[in-house]
């Protein structure tokens, strides 16, 4: 099978209603996952090689594996390129106003300490 | 040294103000330590076999200390038995409603999918 199919059928996504929260709380507990997620709250889709984040490709990609598979974030390919877009509604028909309450601590606590 | 006093010295707690947010999640996303918190929440102070957890003992230890390092509870010695308190006043004050939020979540998350 050629690479590019391969990556493409890796794409897997939980259903809404399959969404974790054990998952999710484990997706948000990491730096540049968090930025990640930061990021596209801000902007609703984004190329994949665009985040503000300084992680080596193959760590990068690691990170949107975890994101995804908790159904934190969407992933499609469009030719050379793969898009990464937040799973708000998802997330908020899910646990509503958990997101929002996460993202909002973590600006308190980048406020406070250094991370 | 007496295994006590190492055991006593080992119990260290971050300050209320240097709680970070990645540390709370990362520790509430597991089961065993979700458990742990959610008992504590209806209960303030229980001693360490009292927990409706079926894990060894040697993971218990572990998954309390990565509660109490992370600043989400608060354990002391009494005696020959060691007490373990939710720092609700100390994580409420440093992220306001996150942890009832993250708490009602679950058991939205537990009623939908078995966890």
């Amino acid at each position: 099978m050629p690479r590019s199919q391969r990556r493409r059928s890796a794409l897997t996504h939980p259903d809404a209603a399959e969404i974790d929260l054990l998952d999710v709380l484990h997706a948000l507990a990491d730096p540049t996952r968090m930025t990640i997620v930061r990021t596209l709250r801000a902007e609703p889709e984004r190329a994949c090689g665009t985040f503000p984040v300084d992680v080596a490709p193959s760590t990068l990609t690691h990170h949107f594996r975890v994101l995804r598979e908790a159904g934190v974030i969407h992933q499609r390919e469009d030719g050379n390129r793969r898009w990464t877009a937040l799973r708000l509604a998802d997330l908020d028909g899910r646990f509503p106003g958990l997101l929002d309450s996460i993202l909002d601590a973590y600006e308190t606590n980048a406020g406070a300490v250094a991370s």
